[in-house]
């Protein structure tokens, strides 16, 4: 069978996966986009030649990007998505029925059209009336979008090329501006196994701006390193309390689930003061 | 550069390393043996095909390995580790002084011979007055060790092939009755994400035999799937109580990440009742 050799970066292990049929290839204006169907994952999107996703583990790394952060939080109704233009950060975020309004700020239509036609169950709420999309920069969006959001998600690719201006210490501060004082900033920030130097320097820079900074790791098989951390900025509440019981249907997260993926605080100090030895 | 691709059993997605040099490749009476260098995870034991260790991450299993079970005892003396070949489970099992047996049944001398040459930071305690080596099958061993055993180890390759055996029943119930009452019984089995049958299945069969069985789990990279879990078996203590403080030196290990691997309880219950939506 042929195969697809994914080219991620900071990496060290190579992942490739059986074609068993190339679905789509194009060139957009931003990024190679690719999708093929794999025998176990099912179908796969590929943007310049990193999975994105896989029909058959999407739900883990959306669901833990979206809902730690909206259940850490007492009420959440505006919500900032930024990139994930798959749709599957959109979908878990409307499970909550607390939401009124949904920005999906994706830079690149091909994604969110390829995603519709290839992946419905993760593009399905796309067209939901809360969701406004906009198709442009994020950092561009967020100075401009007022001061009332409850969370920020970026769901943005890997650190690099463009989407290496939603790392940064100007963004982060928009970002901190547009929300309300009881307000989470979400992102994934790579592997604590093999990128615990993006890990640090994530929760550093975040450190700068918000008041509250905290980091909580999942494992997720098609995430080379795959000790998969997020990184949450909070203005004043802590992300590791729930303020609502998990009742939306799920398929790894859950109350449980909320408390233990946060990075132990023996951890985490070691991973902050450079000590971690590995 | 040239490339080693993995050939792991029941993993979907094929792991690939850069090969900077390829240092040993032989066949053993049991399988093959290949030792290369890789630019970041040093040198790399490869048998049959499949990645063992590599240098930069082996601490990892290692520790995860040992530490669980041996401190979750009052006062290990004897243990038996079965594989492990290439001495690093052993490394880790003399760290605790209160060890004054180790019996290290290797069925492959090959392996233990490569370890020595190539892998000196992880043989190192192969020699250590306290081991006996016993180059034999470890089903065989067990059966005729007597009865007075802290805690059985067994640092296999997948279950498959000849190490088949040592993932059934019979040889649970060889090693229930070559501990003590206050004995331990570790065994890997396989990741959480993409093997919960093998895992659910270990649990299982262990449960035939002891009268308390957990399972705990931990990211290891450089195995597929990578949320690898390690079964336990206990005649009478529970391995989620410490019975003593870490003060060994390790890397990875410590009071808190003992406490934190165990798979938390409601995921058990849907590991073990076949409700794990994945």
């Amino acid at each position: 069978m042929m195969k697809f050799f994914e080219i991620a970066p900071f990496v060290h292990i190579q992942y490739a996966y059986d074609i068993e049929k190339i679905l789509y290839k194009s060139r957009s204006e931003f990024q190679d986009i690719l999708v093929f169907e794999n025998p176990y994952f099912g179908k796969i999107l590929v943007l310049d030649g990193i999975v994105q996703l896989t029909e058959r583990d999407e739900f883990f790394y959306h669901e833990m990007l979206a809902h730690v952060v909206l259940y850490a939080h007492p009420n959440p109704k505006k919500v900032v998505v930024i990139g994930g233009g798959d749709g599957g950060t959109v979908r878990e975020v409307l499970k909550h029925d607390t939401i009124e309004k949904v920005y999906f700020v994706e830079i690149d239509e091909e994604v969110i059209k390829t995603s519709r036609q290839f992946f419905p169950q993760v593009a399905c709420s796309i067209d939901d009336r809360r969701v406004e999309i906009k198709c442009m920069d994020g950092a561009e969006f967020i100075k401009e979008c007022g001061h009332d959001i409850d969370a920020v998600i970026v769901d943005s690719t890997d650190p690099i090329g463009f989407a290496k201006s939603l790392f940064t210490e100007e963004f982060f501060r928009s970002i901190s501006n547009c929300l309300k004082d009881d307000g989470f900033f979400v992102t994934h920030s790579e592997s604590l196994l093999l990128h615990k130097e993006i890990v640090r320097e994530t929760q550093e820079v975040l450190g700068q701006v918000f008041p509250v900074v905290d980091c909580y790791a999942t494992p997720i098989a098609t995430y080379p390193g795959n000790w998969w951390t997020f990184a949450v900025g909070s203005k004043s509440l802590n992300p590791r309390e729930m303020k609502r019981k998990c009742e939306i249907e799920t398929r790894y997260y859950d109350d449980e689930i909320h408390s233990h993926v946060f990075v132990p605080e023996g951890l985490y100090k070691k991973l902050m003061s450079g000590k971690l030895k590995w």
